[in-house]
């Protein structure tokens, strides 16, 4: 059965049936607006949009996946300003043709991934396009916590890392050639492990800044790096390849390096914290931010890819 | 030039540059999460999705029109739940090819239309798309008033509209037929005129229920009346036709209560009130609440076209 065929308020009726009710919901789907609680009085906004055919493909992975990865693209942003991800607002634009199981598995991926951290999808938009899009807000709470930003790095203050690099760009890149393993690379792409908790965390320690890493290490370290006025330089030792890259980057013809350092999507976390900072488990260091501008791998310009332009 | 001859991040910059920032913006765009003021401790949010081709035509209007279009049908959301909106985030996802004029446009549009009643484009994100699409989410602030559901009318309230109906339908008929006046139908269709001040004053008043006219009147009293368990009754002669809609009805051989009943998209707000309640100016009665379910007009089914589902 297609979309088309229960009509927008129908699918809106099944896809609202199978949303859970998260603790920041104080009025789920169904009315013109969505109220959701802000105890801090502030809340935090990010909008992200995935289009099929260039943020994901409907063979490599499932439609479950894919909302995983929507809402998880949308989730580390909010974590990555320090906050507690509440709520996610959902426009989905689907070609009529498409089976309603697949718009309501994806509904089920997204409403997972925001369920497993105590948010929950309160509304959204669907519409029939020729493009299957998916555009998806997420709303967080800063419980007191001041936000952190980009720009607040000084030279003198370590860099360091919560979460994976590389490993979903080292998926995308043996699903575009076709290769369904190692299951390790495919599944980070499919389903990226965020994570979450660390950035209310750093903020709590006094990070200086911080950011979600989507674009890759070394782009997402120069947005850091120009908005703060200052330089970043990372050390390669700090990354370990794991042999299943290591075998596919040499099945491939590829550097590993280049997804640690160059590849986004995994959503990982980059802070900048005071030197005296005792970092905790979730968080490593990986480099150092000194006065200049720029970014470096062991005091050199990194040759390889610097990360993804949509537009290019 | 184009979008992509800037690039995803030129562009982002061009157009962040364009945006007035308002009130509640404690942090804009730029980061990976915007920060917005909640006072009430609660946030009220709502998402439309507009894709060309099914909401919007670039033929049919200005890039700036769009934007104000966009803008509207969230803002009207807030509104119509009692709430004063405070920020807008945008997804846009545009053909490479499209003039970089016509984003900025689109942006100057959106913002115009928020910055009008204190609200502003805090985030978005953008992506190149074969199908240009724009999806907008809005956030709102409820001042400690109690959020305004659909759910709430009760037999013996009165219905009352705030704003204007079928002028935006009848608009987008007299342009789908190739004409481009009378101009008063064509710029309702363009820029609609949403009553916003009229959502939170409602909920002020005690409004027992309320709801964005963007389906269509009956339609959306529909919403109501399911959503309350009882039926409404809409007065026919509470609608006046105006010389310009009579005339345009009698060239194109429509019945201008179609429009006036039927139409969506002026976004006017419905809302019902009990029945002692003393109307302020923006807010007309148009009918009544009864015991039952359905909608009637005049005390009848009403034989015209009931509203839009946007996958038939």
């Amino acid at each position: 059965m297609s979309v088309a065929a229960v009509g927008e308020f129908g699918l809106i009726e099944r896809v609202t049936a199978r949303l859970p009710v998260g603790p920041a919901t104080l009025l789920g789907p169904g009315d013109d607006g969505a109220v959701i609680a802000a105890p801090d009085a502030r809340v935090v906004a990010s909008t992200d949009v995935l289009v099929e055919g260039r943020h994901f493909r409907r063979d490599w992975g499932s439609a479950r996946d894919i909302g995983h990865r929507a809402a998880a693209a949308n989730l580390a942003d909010i974590a990555a300003m320090g906050a507690a991800p509440t709520a996610l607002l959902v426009a989905l634009c689907m070609p009529p043709e498409l089976e309603l199981s697949w718009a309501e598995e994806l509904a089920d991926g997204l409403a997972a991934e925001a369920d497993a951290i105590g948010a929950s999808v309160v509304g959204g938009d669907m519409s029939a396009s020729p493009t299957l899009t998916i555009a998806v807000t997420a709303l967080g709470d800063l419980g007191g916590r001041a936000p952190v930003r980009r720009g607040g790095a000084r030279p003198g203050d370590v860099v360091a890392l919560a979460g994976r690099t590389g490993h979903a760009a080292a998926g995308l890149t043996v699903l575009s050639r076709g290769f369904r393993t190692p299951r390790l690379l495919v599944e980070a792409y499919r389903r990226p492990e965020v994570p979450y908790a660390a950035g209310p965390q750093a903020a709590g320690l006094g990070a200086t800044s911080m950011i979600d890493v989507s674009d890759g290490l070394l782009a997402d370290l120069g947005h850091v790096a120009k908005a703060s006025g200052v330089a970043v330089d990372v050390r390669r030792d700090a990354f370990e390849v794991p042999p299943q890259m290591r075998d596919a980057a040499q099945a491939l013809g590829a550097d590993p390096y280049d997804w640690l350092l160059g590849g986004g999507e995994d959503h990982a976390l980059a802070a900048t914290f005071p030197p005296d900072v005792e970092l905790p488990a979730q968080w490593r260091q990986i480099g150092v931010v000194t006065a200049g501008s720029g970014v470096t791998v062991d005091g050199a310009e990194y040759a390889g890819s610097p990360g993804w332009d949509h537009f290019r």
